[in-house]
Parts: C-alpha cells; structure tokens; sequence
C-alpha cells in the first residue's frame, strides 16, 4: 500500500453519492509532502512518453500538476474555469458536467500557452466519469497537440472514467485506484 | 536580480491599470522549477516566525503556497471561493475585492482545518491593496489562530497594501517588488 492509499483509508470520508472526501489532505488543505511524493511517482510513471507540457483543471489539479511538474522539469497549465482579465478573446472554451458542483462548467485554455505541436500530459485530482478530464483532452486537441498520458491521484474505477477515455488510448495511470465505496468502505483494486 | 524579477522583466505585460499579466509563468501556465525555488526563498525567510499551517486564496496563490509548504514542511490550506458539497455548513466566511475580476468574491476556510491556535503563514501570489491578504487575516484571526508571517511573490508597492496591511504587524515578504509599471515599464525597487 503506498502513502496515499494509507493517508485515503485513514482520513478519506465516504459521503453519499460516491464521493469521497479528502479535503484534509487534497481538495481544501493540501498536505505539500503527500502531494511532492505522488508527483514524483507520476514522474517516473510517465517518463517515457515524450510530454511537453503538463495540463489540468483548476483548482484541485493544480497541486499533483505542480509537483509532477518540478519532478518532470515541465510547464504546468491549468484550464481556467472563468475567463480572467489577462486573457486573449480567442480561446479554446469546451464544457464539462462537474460532479461536486452539480452543473455544467467551462474548461478554458488561452492559445498562448497550448501551442501547435506539444505532447500533453493530463493530470488531475480524480478520475472519476472521465468528463473533466475529456474536456482536457478536446482542449488539447484543438489546439493541434497530442495527448500522451493520463494521470489521476484518486481514481474510482466503478464510475467508468478509464472505459469513457479508452479513445484516447495512452497510457492512465492512477495512485491510488478504488473499487468499491459501498456502505462506507473504501476498497482499493489489488 | 532574483530568478522571479528577470522572468518578470522578460516575460511579464504591463497592462491598463495597474495589472502586470505573469501568465506564461505564474497565473495560467506555470513554472514549477521558479515556483519551487520562490518556495525554497519564503521557506528560508520566515524560518524563524514559528508557522504551524500555511494559507493562501484559490487560485493563484496554490502554487507559490505548495511549494513553500514543501520546503517547510507544513499543510497549506486554500481558502475557497465557492463553497463544495463536502464542506460542512458552519465555515468562516468573508468578502475581499478582487482587482482582475472587479467585484467582491467570497474567501472560505472550514473550521475543520483551520483551528485554534494555528501560527498562520499567508503565502500568495501578488500583494497590491492587500485586500484578499487583509481577508486571509480575518479568517485566520476568525479561527482563533494568529498570523506570523505574510509572504507575496510579487508586490505592486504603488497600490498601498503593505501599509495596509500594518496592523496586522508581522514581517512581509516579497521576492519581485515593483515600484512602478509607469508607460509599460517595469521597475523594481533596488
């Protein structure tokens, strides 16, 4: 088992819904530690497949991209959810239904910084339905670039993320990866 | 010159009003390597103020917030914006104007980490009025935990948030501090 499988069974919270809450350690306080080591893994995980460029999803991504990022010695660029000021007016813009929101959101990238020709590395918080993370893939590909790999800390296979991106086929590649949140047990895939 | 002030210079947009655009390498797309070398310097900065948590805004202060939580050792936790279904209802609640988005956003912390007691570090991107920094304050004083230290990638000296944020009397750090951005030009104070 690895730290973050034991750090879920130890502090993760399993609410209604199938959600699981780990906002000690992932979504609202971040444990910088955890979070350098899972990043470290990605690293090697991914090291053979040519990536440019790391993109994720504001704002949960954020911090296993950075990490993966510092291990990799690659950008990170994360889809905002609302246009800021600094932006260009051409973007890319596609949308993705978010599950802990409950509605539909923007994904939105600037063509500054996802160039023609870039080998793209996706990593995000969870794989859950694989809706965020196809709204990265769309990004990716309007832009001309190729997605290489896909990687999630926490991944619930019973949602059917990884059929939803078979597609896509790259390598997916989850820390810890779940197989049952029923009544309240947190069941990990051997 | 520091890694951060030549980046700057090199890549930053002076824009109308007052706003520096740092988004090829802090607010859109980021750079791991400087972020994680702005969180070595904030690391050996506040070294001796004692901090126990680190806390910053969602979205841009993650990173520089991650990264000095690497190099201290410390959990950060991000205020949020919106409030997520795994949030509790009872939470610590205020209003901060945002400059680039031109109204007041809400800053959420849960009082479940966010405890009594707490020695706060505020880690964020930039200081400019100081105002989303003065609501991190409120949340941390709300809690019942003291802050120890104020940290900001990038000051924007001209905009007055150092002096208001004076009461608050801890030591404040910036690792670019800019003097002017007067005709597009960037000038840093000696």
């Amino acid at each position: 088992m690895n730290a973050l499988q034991e750090r879920i069974l130890k502090e993760g919270k399993v609410l209604g819904g199938g959600i699981l809450k780990v906002d000690s350690f992932v979504n609202h306080q971040v444990d910088p530690t955890l979070m350098d080591e899972c990043g470290r893994d990605f690293a090697k995980r991914f090291a053979h497949v040519g990536a440019t460029k790391i993109l994720t999803a504001e704002i949960s991504g954020i911090a296993p991209a950075l990490t993966t990022g510092i291990h990799m010695g690659l950008p990170v660029v994360y889809a905002r959810k609302t246009k800021p000021i600094t932006m260009p007016d051409q973007v890319y813009l596609t949308l993705a239904p978010s599950h802990t929101k409950g509605r539909m959101v923007e994904l939105i990238v600037s063509p500054e910084y996802l160039a023609n020709n870039e080998k793209v590395l996706i990593i995000d918080d969870f794989l859950a339905s694989g809706q965020t993370i196809l709204g990265l893939v769309r990004l990716a590909e309007a832009s001309g670039s190729k997605v290489v790999g896909i990687g999630a800390l926490i991944e619930k296979i019973f949602e059917g993320g990884r059929n939803a991106l078979m597609s896509v086929d790259v390598p997916i590649e989850s820390v810890a990866c779940i197989k049952s949140l029923d009544n309240g047990k947190i069941e990990f895939v051997d």
